[in-house]
This record gives structure tokens, sequence and C-alpha cells, in this order.
């Protein structure tokens, strides 16, 4: 029996609730290919400032390091909200964790469940056979730049008035945008063979050198994927009107942030989304939905892209295909079941197939 | 009789034919209201490029700046693409008269013609009374940030290898935010009396210190309106899935971009939408769309955005509201009557309902 040790961080709001779910349904998939996982809990964002007064303390640092993967829930809430620099915030926990892991590598499937196809606010005609993967570059741009807040007594001459300025800066090294453009391209290759780059060449300087490299990685070791560029403005309208032409689509981390929410809405139901990250060493796995503190220890939650991000683990990390498929048809089955969280509810889901957190990972685990 | 001095810019690509129809509607709605308007026209884009080797003349600007208002159509085209940072590109012309005229607020109205209400990709019972106005911040941010691209002998210690690095900055001043925050809430009471500012404060500096200044000025000057945080990879979710909701959207240049796609191609016809860029002086109006170079010169383009930026110029530059309505009640009537150029036409337009270009923007003269 092979062992893995995977570290858990069950962070905010509902996110011990399912990650509990995902662990059930990790034992029950290890059960069936003669594999064991061994868990270390650990404190990752609003609960870590609670506990230590910092979102990501040392301690989880070192066993997600010393982990074979990490498995997130969600963090952040209403009760850590704040501008003020000088306060912890949750989300540092999840920047730094993706920064010091070196998680430059953001995957985000966007699929439909047929079952659940009429969740989408588009017409099933457009969102039927929709099947992109968002490649977000996670470690580099707005997000890691320096960035500054001050007074400027003399307003620098541009207006006459005095007040505060802030600034954040975009950067991409070379071997940043390389090494990212490399995952597109092999992505694309497991897939349909073809990768949109996106960016704002016409007027971000980091875009026109992003584009350059793209093209230049893409001639040079890639020549049999199709490679396409499509402004962030124009992705962002294209995205909802011919969303099926999409396979892989590769941009930076802010554009990245934006546009894998818009198209993970496409499918309505974004309690069905997860993704990976993945760098050199250890990868993290995560549902694409926040902590929804507001149904938080109601045992109502949705499991179901937390067990999605199990499937994801068991993929990129330890090669269990498999165990992948496994779990992939085993909530298409549940799905096709009619059973629903109350998220995915739908119009004529009766009553007494709506089921909570426990009951939907019980589920998951019955079709294994 | 009083005379505007209007200075036009054609532009590139279908902008020369579409701007014609624009200013035939212009001197219709003129003469019914005892209004003349007299036009000079000047290059920008790609044709001042060709002509002059750059984007935006100094001629040009000069008849800018000594107009009433200017109506723009469009730029840009693949003859001009390019990422090499010495050659001029096209889209440095809107951005320098953007700037050069100090148009920091960009209002784009996102309306549902009922005619059209199929062309939207989202289902009809989501899209039913969408009507929202997107105020963009349109003078700073990363578009006029300093920027650079250089090499990097050492790379700078973060990975072994030598390479390229480029940089954008994102960069706000508080008199910056302050006075597009008091145009998103005068926007907001003569309409529904909300506005949603979107940022992304959970990264970024800037959008920390936008959103305490737009809360200071909603609650110093206008208590009575309505005033919610967003962020900006949610706006994206929200924008497709309760669209309705939305009344005034205020948001930092490059956001703005990306979520007026977005929400422009949630009507499904971009070319319905018009826009107003506005400062202290001459404001501009211009078309949401491009120049369509696959399309240009074959009298084919929808001239009605361009025809409805007309109706904002008198709107706003002009205060001729009477005029403005009619040119809005004379597409509506022709969209009611079923005539469609070839990008709005619909499933059941009968072929002689589609009409080019001039004939669109005769049907509009004689509603008028
Ligand atoms: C919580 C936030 C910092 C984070 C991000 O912007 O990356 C989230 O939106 C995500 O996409 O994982
Ligand atoms: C052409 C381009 C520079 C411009 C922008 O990004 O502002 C355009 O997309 C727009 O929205 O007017």
């Amino acid at each position: 029996t092979k062992t893995y040790n995977i570290c858990l961080l069950p962070g905010d709001g509902i996110g011990p609730e399912i990650i509990a779910e995902g662990v059930k349904v990790l034992d029950a998939a290890g059960a069936k290919y003669d594999t064991a996982f061994s868990y270390t809990e650990a404190l990752l964002g609003g609960c870590a400032i609670d506990a230590c007064g910092t979102a990501l303390p040392d301690e989880t640092l070192r066993v997600a390091e010393a982990s074979d993967a990490v498995l997130l829930a969600a963090v952040g809430g209403p009760k850590w909200d704040t501008t003020d620099p000088a306060k912890p915030r949750p989300e540092q926990g999840l920047l730094g964790i993706r920064k010091a892991l070196g998680l430059y590598t953001n995957l985000r499937p966007v699929q439909i469940f047929n079952a659940l196809a009429d969740a989408s606010t588009l017409k099933p005609e457009i969102v039927d056979g929709v099947d992109m993967m968002i490649v977000r570059e996670l470690t580099g741009g707005l997000y890691f730049g320096r960035r500054e807040r001050f007074y400027d007594e003399d307003g620098c001459g541009t207006s006459g008035a005095a007040g505060q300025r802030a600034y954040d800066t975009l950067e991409y090294r070379e071997y940043e945008v390389e090494r990212i453009a490399r995952q597109a391209f092999e992505a694309a290759r497991k897939r349909r063979n073809k990768v949109t780059s996106v960016d704002k060449a016409n007027v971000l300087e980091t875009s026109r050198m992003w584009r350059e490299i793209v093209h230049r990685v893409g001639a040079e070791e890639y020549p049999d994927v199709e490679l396409e560029d499509l402004l962030v403005d124009n992705t962002a309208m294209q995205l909802i009107s011919r969303p099926v032409d999409f396979d892989v689509v590769v941009t930076e981390n802010m554009f990245g942030d934006i546009l894998s929410d818009e198209a993970a809405q496409i499918t309505g139901s974004l309690g069905m989304l997860a993704s990976a990250s993945l760098g050199d060493g250890t990868a993290l796995y995560e549902p694409s939905h926040g902590s929804a503190p507001d149904i938080a220890g109601r045992g109502i939650a949705n499991p179901l892209a937390q067990i999605l991000s199990v499937e994801m683990m068991l993929r990129y990390s330890f090669d269990m295909n498999e165990a992948a498929d496994d779990i992939r048809r085993a909530v298409t089955a549940v799905l096709d079941e009619g059973w629903r969280t109350g998220d995915i509810k739908q119009v004529d889901t009766p009553a007494d197939k709506i089921v909570g957190t426990v009951a939907m990972g019980d589920l998951v685990v019955s079709h294994l």
C-alpha cells in the first residue's frame, strides 16, 4: 500500500464542512486502488489570523511543503474585511501559500454537467458542449508587484491639490511567461490542441512581451498546437457569445482572475467547479467558489467542487487517472439521479431529493 | 439659429461609412430644433499614421480642442498591428486624445432594444429589463502609468536565467478617484439611485484607496444614493447571472474596459451601443464597437451605434434632450418595423428588410 501525506487547510466559513467530504471521497478512492492517505490539518486565512495573528503561519507552510499535496477549502469572510494595510487579511494566506509553494499554474476546467445544463443563464444552444480549460498565471503580475500608498504634498503638479496616491505594479519576466505558456500548450495537447492567449497588447508593455514570448514558445516547441491571440476585452465578450469555441485559454494573473470567474459563471453552478494550482513541488487543490460565510455551519453547503478538487489531485499529483475518472463518474451519476444541494436545485427538484453536505458526500462515496 | 462646431474623426475601417450616417442624423435633428452644426474633419488612428506617421497629429488635437464636441467613428485594423514599441499604433491616437482632452469619464449605457432582445446569448428572462450605465475612469490606471521593457542580465536573482522584463504601473491619485465617483453618483441620481463600485480591494492598494475615497465622497456628498462594493471577479460573474440588478457601475480604467465589453455583449448586439467620454472641456462620442476592417467599404456596416453616439452628444454636450429623445425613438421605431443591418438580422428577418449603412441612416432620418 502506497501512502501519501495530505495537508488539509479547511479555512473559514463552509470550509471545514466541505473539506470533510473531500477527505471521505479521497479515502474511498484510495481504498479501491490500494493507496492510503494520511492527513495533517493546518490553519490558513481568517482562522489563522484569529489563532496566530497572521493568515499564513510558518507552521502551515512547513506542513504544506512537507506534504505530497495540499487540499484547501476556502478562506475569508466579512469578519476580516478591511482596507487598513496594517491589518492582516485572509487572502494574504492564499496569496502567500501560492507564492511560497511556487504555484505558478492555476488550472480551472469549465465543463457543463448535463444534469445541470439549465442552471446556466445562457441559452442551452450556447452552452451545450462547453469544455474549456483556463490556465491562469498565479504568482506574478499585479498580485505580487511592488505597491505603495502615500500622501503627496504637492500633487506632483498634475492637479493643484495635494492628496493620497497609490500604485500597484504589473510585472513579468521572460521565464514566467515561458513556463506558463508551456503549461498551456501541454494542456492543449491532451485536449483539442488549441490555445487562446489573452492579453491587452494594444495598451500594455507586459502584454506585448507576453504575446511575443508565447508565440516564440509555440513556434519553437509546439508547432502542432493552434495558437490565437485575443484581447482581454474582446475575450470577455466572446466567452459569453461563443463559449464552445474555447479550448485552452492562457492569461496573466489578474485577467485570469476575472475571466475564469466569468467562464465559471457560464455553467451557472459555481458550486461544481474545482481548480488545481501547480508548481515544481507540492500542488494545491481547491474549489473555485468562496467560503460562503452566510451559510456556514448549517450543513447545507455543496461539497461537490471540493470533491472534484480531489479528483484533480488524484490526476495531477498522483497520476491516479482511473480513480479520478471514478470520482467524476460518481458525481455525474449522483446528479443524474436527481440529488441536489440547495445551490444547484432546480424548479422541478422534489424536496426529498435536496440533501445536505454530509449526505451529498455519502452519495458520491456510495457510487465509487 | 445656434451653431455648434463638430470635429469629425472618421478613423479607419467602417469609420467613414458610419460617421456619414451620424452626420446625416445630427443635421436632421438640428434642423428640427433650429440648431446648425458645422463640421471639420481630422485624422486619427491608422489613417493618421499613413498620412502623418503619427496616430494623433497636432492638427487633429487643435481641431478637437477648438470644437464644441468630437464625433469619432473607430480606429485600428490588422494593417497597423505590431508589438514593436518603436512603431506607431492606431490606439495611441485614441488614448492620446482621451488624455489630451482630459476625458476622464467614459459613460457606456447598456440597454436592450425590445426588437433585438433575442439577440442576447442569455435567456430572455435574464436580460429582460437590463438597463445599466457603466462609468469607466478613462485617463488613469494601467493605461497611462509608467511602463518599460528591458533586458535583465542577471535575472535579478529570482531565476538563474537572464531575460526580458517588462512592467506597467497602475496608479491613481485621490482627485482622480473623487471626480469619477462624483460622476457615478450624479448619474445614479438621474437613474435608479444605486452605485456599484468595482475594485479588487483584497489584492490591490489602488483598490483599497479607491474604495475608501468612493465611500467618503458617497457619505459626504451623496448620502441619498445607495452604494455597494463588488470585487471585479465577482462582478464578472454577477453581470451575467443577474444583469438586471445593476444600475450604475463605476470602476477604474482596465476593469472598466473588460466589464463594459462583457456588459455590452449581454445585449448580443454590440452594433447598437454608444459611449460618451467626458471631461471638463470638449467631449467625445463614439460607438462601443471597433472598426470592423473585414467589412469595410462594402456599405453594409451598422450605423446605429454611431447614430446613438450622436444622441449622447445632444444630451451631454448640448443639453438638447428632446432632440436626443427623438433619435432614440426613431431608432426604436426603425427596429420595431423590422429593418436590420446584417449584424443584427434575426433568423426570421425577411431578405427585403435587410438594409445597408446608408439606407439604415435614411430610415432613422425619416422617423425624426
Ligand atoms: C481571494 C482572492 C485573492 C483570489 C484571487 O484573486 O486570486 C480569488 O479570487 C481566486 O481567484 O482564487
Ligand atoms: C482600442 C483600445 C485601446 C480601447 C481601450 O482599451 O480603451 C478600446 O478597447 C475601448 O474600450 O475604447
